[in-house]
């Protein structure tokens, strides 16, 4: 167990455009900040980021409205259009009401919108952005690309702020995960006689999603990358795949 | 914006007995530490010492199980007794499987058997513990004590570990808060004329203790105190009550 740990927003990273070499700009942020990584430096990005350079830009100005969408916009008072780029982003809308929507996004992660955003994407405001393609390959990728530059163990995970059921505001949680554990076990509740009776496991990556959302600001503005240091695992890496509940074992749906 | 944080956990907090003075303890293990608590420095406290302070210990022997607790022990595969303890300290149970309780705690928690820890308890095996009489009140009695012996303003978090409905693994979050925000207003989503739709909040307290879990240990066992530096904020401090979604905006009931 580490018995002290570190999160640092990384300054200097541009504005990031479509097809931009991400680790490129991690690199040279790192070299402005004079900061070099150490082993098992874990680097927290933004999710935002990561979908801007992927390009995955939607202009509602060419999206047309289904039945379905304008019925459950105008249902959750929102504008009809991006209604259908959730849907289409969505295996299931699980909850909505007015001014929300709830739903089972297609790579399995239950939240707000299918993570479909619309703030600060440049003047216009017509333009939505989708959570990554695969946000663990994203991960990984970015991962590979600081370590062989690097040369030493690196960790990345892609980062997004999730509301929760029952508790007000939102929170880091890693969608996408590489080079650390994703889940870790730890010692469960036990029986009468001592035996441990299930492993309780920790959201690991997510906790420190959520660490790093503390100096990440608002949405990943202005320091999308922050750096974590000092943490420390025995677990086996995982992806952030483990952490979405199967839906077999779905309880609130 | 804080540029960097960081979470440490204070080693030498001895195991706690009903009635001790927690905040001398932690000045105690401080000392012997060589740490000095500066301004806006956060205690993370895991709720298990503070429940061990004030004594919220049951032993299950001397429980008996009513007819709903035996009907829904034997759902669920656990100790009746347990259970019989579970639904006292709840307000509902919110959902059941075999391994599982969900409930809504008497404060308004929603979480995994009302809180209720039967592990590390000592020897026996027959006792049980509770969760903390009002963890806001125990936060601020906790953040007086340690103001007025260091002079300086100081945040503490009584934390406990949550799991999540659609996520797999359990994270921190703050059940008692006092003297930072426990929620931060942030710029929310737009709408197409560029105004303010709504106002997304953070939930800043339980991202403190989810990094503080990283350092903390199982359950708290060990290193049961850390302390968080380098956060920074301008709202308003805020009560861990104000962390749990009111009843009546509950989907997931």
């Amino acid at each position: 167990m580490a018995s002290s740990i570190s999160f640092t927003a990384l300054p200097g990273v541009p504005e990031v455009r479509p097809g931009d070499d991400l680790a490129a700009l991690v690199a040279a942020a790192l070299d402005r900040a004079g900061l070099a990584p150490a082993r098992r430096d874990v680097f927290v990005v933004a999710q935002k980021i990561v979908s801007k350079c992927q390009g995955r830009f939607v202009d509602l100005a060419e999206v047309t409205p289904s039945a379905r969408a304008r019925r459950l916009a105008a249902e959750v008072d929102k504008d009809p259009r991006l209604v259908e780029v959730i849907l289409a982003e969505s295996e299931e809308i699980v909850r909505s009401k007015p001014g929300v929507i709830v739903a089972a996004h297609r790579l399995g992660y239950v939240m707000a919108n299918a993570g479909i955003d619309r703030s600060n994407l440049g003047p216009g405001g017509e333009r939505v952005l989708l959570l990554p393609r695969d946000p663990d390959a994203a991960a990984r990728e970015l991962r590979d690309a600081l370590e062989s530059r690097y040369g030493t163990s690196l960790g990345v995970i892609v980062s997004d702020s999730f509301g929760r059921a029952w508790r007000n505001g939102v929170v880091g949680v890693a969608l996408g995960v590489a080079g650390l554990p994703s889940l870790v076990d730890a010692r469960g509740e036990r029986d009468r006689d001592g035996r441990a009776l299930e492993v309780t496991q920790i959201g690991f990556a997510d906790a420190v999603a959520a660490g790093a959302s503390l100096v990440m600001g608002e949405a990943g503005e202005g320091t999308p990358v922050v750096v974590a240091r000092g943490l420390a695992w025995d677990a086996p890496e995982g992806d952030a795949r483990a952490l979405i509940r199967p839906r077999e074992e779905d309880m609130f749906r």
